[in-house]
């Protein structure tokens, strides 16, 4: 139908497994088929970004990467807290998206306090600026301190606890703060078990790097 | 690819031209080929809402409009002002979509201080509650009072005069506050003329009832 729209994507983890890499991408690219996305993942950092002095070592290999990247018409920063997104907007003259912003966006359709769920204590920056005051939020999940404790048994029961306290302090909606969830497939699962609107962040992400695409046509 | 979706999309205005009333479906059509859109205007109300009281009047026939739709699977209240949406969210078992809050939810992702534009000098509820004191209102353009002063050249101008003043005022996004305005294409018109992001209307809830039908894939 209409031209395909090729999109950059930075995992701010270091992976060489190319299939888990190209995870988000696949994901975007099932959900959004005129969407043809290229990985790159920044490098010599094999645990991400779970701190502020994580998040600012990231920073500058974020921008070079975007920088890297050939003939994009957007730029994805797969992480939830949007890490280098204000920067590269004053950067680069093609759409920039990030995950945070993008679960935030799209959480606000659904009332005014959110749930945020993610893998740390703090709310990404993202999360604070649209809710404010009404965010909720109740910390990381027991136990849970990087996305591998995600994959347990153990940490998906840790999450749905949460996701049901978030939801006894009224929370409208859960809005996950950390791509991992996408991994583990947690807006399927506390969907089912809380009945909010949860929002993935690898979804939210390719339907803002979508609206970039469809707002010209 | 996949199975298209049926959105049922309902104009609060009376409009016996069809080719007129179907365009907002006929816009969505275009930018998302998955959703098939069925149209349907609320009766004896040829102005329609512009005012507490007409918003009042519309209310209980979006509801019944909203209940005589066949099989969809979402539907669209295609106003700013989200006219029966939450009455709707309570009552029916399909995602509900308003035009308002979709355009403040995609306004969110540029910045916390959204400029709001429609032909009412109060801001719709969603944006209000999506920017609280961020918001940044002046007021209808001069010189208009309905959509139909949107189409005239002094209507147009006042419009890009707007524009420029909330863009002067620090807004980081200009926030289309009535559905008339994707008529007029004033998305792009204020997005070339300002160089902020401008949000539309009908594409913005074109978008949110898309990932309603994404999320789920």
């Amino acid at each position: 139908m209409y031209k395909r729209w090729k999109a950059g994507l930075i995992r701010v983890v270091t992976l060489h497994d190319r299939l888990l890499a190209g995870m988000h991408g696949e994901i975007i690219m099932r959900k959004f088929p005129c969407l043809q996305v290229e990985t790159k993942c920044i490098p010599d950092q094999y645990e991400g970004i779970y701190s502020q002095e994580t998040k600012k070592i990231a920073i500058p290999k974020i921008i070079e990467l975007a920088k890297s990247f050939q003939d994009i018409d957007v730029l994805i920063v797969s992480c939830a807290d949007d890490p280098a997104v204000s920067e590269l907007k004053e950067q680069l003259d093609i759409p920039i998206v990030g995950a945070g912003s993008s679960v935030a966006a799209l959480a606000s359709r659904y009332g005014k306090n959110a749930g945020v769920l993610g893998i740390t204590d703090a709310a990404p920056p993202p999360y604070e600026q649209v809710f404010g005051e009404n965010l909720i939020n109740l910390g990381r999940p027991e136990g849970v301190n990087s996305t591998l404790d995600l994959m347990t048994d153990e940490g998906k029961e840790a999450v749905i606890r949460l996701a049901m306290k978030l939801k006894d302090k009224g929370a409208d909606s859960i809005a996950l703060a950390c791509t991992g969830m996408s991994t583990i497939h947690a807006a399927e699962l506390l969907s089912d078990k809380t009945g909010l609107p949860v929002i993935d962040p690898v979804t939210a992400e390719g339907l803002m790097a979508y609206y970039e695409y469809i707002k010209i046509l």
